[in-house]
């Protein structure tokens, strides 16, 4: 018998609701994305075999990205269509010991090692149970609850039940072991031979699986991020960020005499930081990054190759790589590679009533329960000059946006948008 | 006899001109209202006994402000109704010996210590005889103008005689030593006994006791600022300014060691200066403020817990307790308390003709006698990113500005005004 | 017979496409006007006598301005008509010598001295024929070209052949001697005689003389720069700012402790360089400019009595004299003396398909082959605050542009543009 379970991360579901930020599992938090990032933990954490499901779209990246990870038996297999999770994990049927367990993850739920510690400490006392790790939460959550009996075992799961009718604190995330990957598989298949709608045939497969085996919950109080909206790209960030201990400076950075680093702060190799610029930890600037004269960074991540213009400010935000930006101000907002953010712009991160923002997802209004909240900007967007986005927006990858736009709606991939002005002239002697 | 007169000052006027700043005997010059600094210097003086005519609105912060005051007997009564200075002078008329000199002055006149000097000097040589300020005016001055004859006594009282017409260079400045306040205040109710309107009782009692009592102009050439309109804020404040002598840091007071302090300056405790920000005396930074990275503070009084932000210039301005500023330009302003100024904001202080700045007070037009001017903004008004304040508008308590506004005509107190821009959209692929 | 040619430097011409800059042989490109340095280096090389063909408007300053060159012997004559280089060459027949050999140059021509080294070295191996200079260019160049043969004898002289049909990749600079002034005169004097339509009597003169003389080309690889179109100030100033070495910074000049000077510059008297402020090199600051706090100045000149105001940012532009900015980006920009360009103001540079930028000259749209050019802005034009000027857009004198305007297209001289905003207002409680 393994030491470790065999590790499933599901990596390959196409969220629209992220939009304009794709493919999140290849987010950068720092010099690695995530999926990477989250491989490396699970492999610090004992684990040897993982089966990730990609999508058709990033199975080649993704396959890149993890061939430089070495000590660990990784494959990749692709699910074809988006016919929910269930049908993800069978992809993996194929590649696993029917007998073997499995640990079922998500590249984007973000959780401290803590959680993976106490479910494979559980396990290993009793690996002939299944386990699903169980989020305390006080405040209402619209997730999957966990029915438990008085002897923590998990009798049920209820999606959304509504805030005055959880039947516990215990919030279902995707973190489970299960004792037996074949007997999974099995009732998976049953589920999708019963009918195809809804998507939900691995919470089926679980409930069925219930009534005639042990499922124990395993608490857990510690920080858990997920990336369902584009704004939780901040979230996230701000978690990695908080994880960044002193301050890390590649040999060779520039950094002139008059700049102020301070903080915790990770600078990687060959970036600038000329006079009078200032980052304030919690910050990440990454390889290749001028910040330039008189520029402040903080409490934000700035990747790769962007240039960080005289007297910008980057305040609370996830700049990706290869962005240009000058002379303008970037509050809370998050930006995918590219971008072109003129002099003068500004994202607006506070409603005028002080608010919490909404945002427009699929044409509805969300809130995004941030006091403070810019925009989010789609790859190789151009932003003109003094461009003002309104809390909340989105403009899709592509856009462009004429000089003195107030946006308060979002704007779509690859539209164009300008103000008309009025003119008044008046010639010479009038 | 007692040493000095009994004082009077009179803080019970309600000018709507001052609109949008309010309650002017208020308004801090440093750390303390106006009305306690008046008073603490008239302590020092001399005197002993005042009485403080307030209005119903702002009675209790008036006594509150003043009991911080210890060595003056000081009582605070209300005008009821805004039935001009005599009205005022009669509601301390209970409390004022008839026999006693009274000494009449107004919180809003700003005048150095030597008139009131040259005043009680001249009275105690001879404390029988009236006494009236005259200010030396090349200049024509819209207010009082003393007829005086040969041998220095004053026969007449002209308001507004017009440039052509004045009898004197001599402009009534209310610091006024009446011999015996019975005497005064007999020929006010009879005033009132004689017509309600117009509410120049007070004046109109002089005048008639000038004919058969000796009053007596005691000349002044020194610094006469007042508080008529609200433009004038900047006029007393840069008094207060060019008083700083050296500069007075706080203990405790946070300076980067790349920000700058130069000239005279007061900066009280908690204030933080972040790296690269500059304050240029004459200046004062209230308890708490923020100046953050690579901002310009300059011949300007920055009240308490305000935020400074990145990139802001603050230069020649008045900002009440409480002001956000954020990457903006704040020029020849008066900002009230909890104002709210986004990034990209400009209060544009230089007509383009660079003219004389007018402004609109109560309907007319008003030359402010000013080159520059920016805004006079009320409390809490919240102006968006990218606004544009005209030289000399005036914004109102509680008004929003909405993104990108250029404001050519004052705001009213509570309106909201956005901009309602054109756009023009092309598809992608079009 | 004199070591060197009778010098003609023609500095007459009305150029209408260099609107709205003006004068370009008197323009500054450092201390002195650019007739005065070309004057200096021309001295250098040994010439001795010096002819230059002004016009009406600027016979007096080009007279006052020479005037300070000692050790040459100056005389200016006045083309009263723009009849053409022919004519302008006639206006110094009175003055020179037939007999005496002729060096033909134009002000506003940028060449190394390598050039006029390599023709009178030439010319004094053999001082009886006439020497052309020609510019190498692999691209094709909208000018005159050079038919020569075999020999490097010159056969002709086509202009704008196209770029199919050069017939030789040698462009004729102006640059030529003369191997005896009454020659030329003659043949120019038969030109105007057979028509005074075109006005290339001066060209014709010369091919029509190739029947019967020889002239030989004296190719040339070195910079090439002409001031034909406005956006040419920017590589005419690069040139000279190439020249500069090391830092040559005037006694008494203020530079704060916190303000960084980098790279190749000349600062001259009386400048301030206040703290956080940068100039990075190559750059030229003039007399008595001011450089603000927390501004930036690099690869640009900024010639005398300038103001770069509070976080202005100067970069790659050309700033005359006594130019008011202000929390301003001037990029790729050229400014001529007493613009003001308030805060919030943006030269934009780049165009959104990051194309080449065009400019309208005489009605017709103008490739400038520059990928960044912002604008180019007339004596004592206003820009008030917040104007965004595009790429390429030029701003008479004496133009004033209301704020927030964004500059689509040129204004003429004089004109005054203004922006009319939709309100949308809110009273209080509705």
């Amino acid at each position: 018998m393994a030491e470790v379970p065999f590790l499933v991360v599901l990596a390959g579901g196409v969220s629209s609701r992220m939009w304009p930020v794709r493919e999140k599992s290849l987010l950068r938090f720092g010099p690695d994305p995530l999926l990477v990032s989250q491989l490396r933990r699970m492999q610090k954490l004992g684990f040897t075999d993982v089966i990730i499901v990609a999508n058709p779209e990033n199975q080649a990246t993704i396959t890149d990205v993890v061939s430089g990870i070495s000590g660990l038996n990784i494959r990749v297999v692709v699910q074809d269509e988006a016919r929910g999770m269930g049908d993800a994990l069978l992809r993996t049927q194929p590649f696993v010991p029917a007998s073997r367990s499995l640990y079922v993850t998500q590249v984007h739920d973000i959780v401290d090692d803590d959680l993976h510690r106490d479910m494979l400490h559980t396990w290993r006392n009793n690996p002939s149970i299944t386990y699903i790790a169980g989020a305390r939460r006080e405040d209402y959550f619209p997730g999957g609850y966990l029915v438990v009996d008085a002897n923590d075992r998990i009798t049920g799961l209820i999606e959304k039940p509504g805030a005055d009718r959880r039947p516990s604190d215990l919030v279902n995330i995707v973190a489970h072991i299960h004792a037996e990957a074949g007997r999974l598989f099995e009732a998976i298949h049953a589920e999708y031979a019963r009918s195809e709608t809804p998507d939900d045939h691995y919470e089926r497969a679980m409930s069925a699986l219930m009534g005639s085996h042990v499922f124990r919950v395993v608490p857990y109080h510690g920080v858990w991020k997920a990336l369902k909206y584009p704004w939780h790209v901040l979230d996230v960030m701000d978690h990695y960020l908080s994880h960044i201990q002193g301050q890390t400076i590649a040999p060779g950075v520039f950094i002139a005499d008059t700049a102020r680093i301070t903080g915790n702060v990770v600078i990687e190799e060959g970036v600038k930081i000329f006079p009078g610029a200032a980052v304030v930890g919690p910050a990440y600037i990454g390889a290749g990054t001028i910040v330039g004269n008189n520029a402040l960074v903080r409490g934000s991540m700035v990747l790769d190759r962007c240039e960080v213009g005289f007297t910008t400010e980057i305040a609370r935000s996830y700049v990706a790589d290869h962005v240009g930006m000058h002379a303008c101000r970037v509050l809370d907002s998050v930006f995918m590679p590219n971008v072109n953010f003129s002099a003068g712009c500004t994202t607006a991160n506070l409603r005028i009533d002080k608010g919490v923002v909404s945002s427009t997802i699929k044409g509805e209004r969300v809130r995004t329960e941030r006091d403070k909240l810019g925009a989010i900007i789609g790859q190789g967007a151009f932003l003109s000059v003094d461009v003002m986005t309104m809390p909340g927006v989105k403009i899709g990858a592509g856009a462009q946006v004429g000089p003195g736009t107030h946006v308060h709606q979002d704007i779509r991939d690859g539209q164009r948008v300008y103000v008309k002005q009025v003119y008044h002239i008046v010639e010479p002697g009038e």
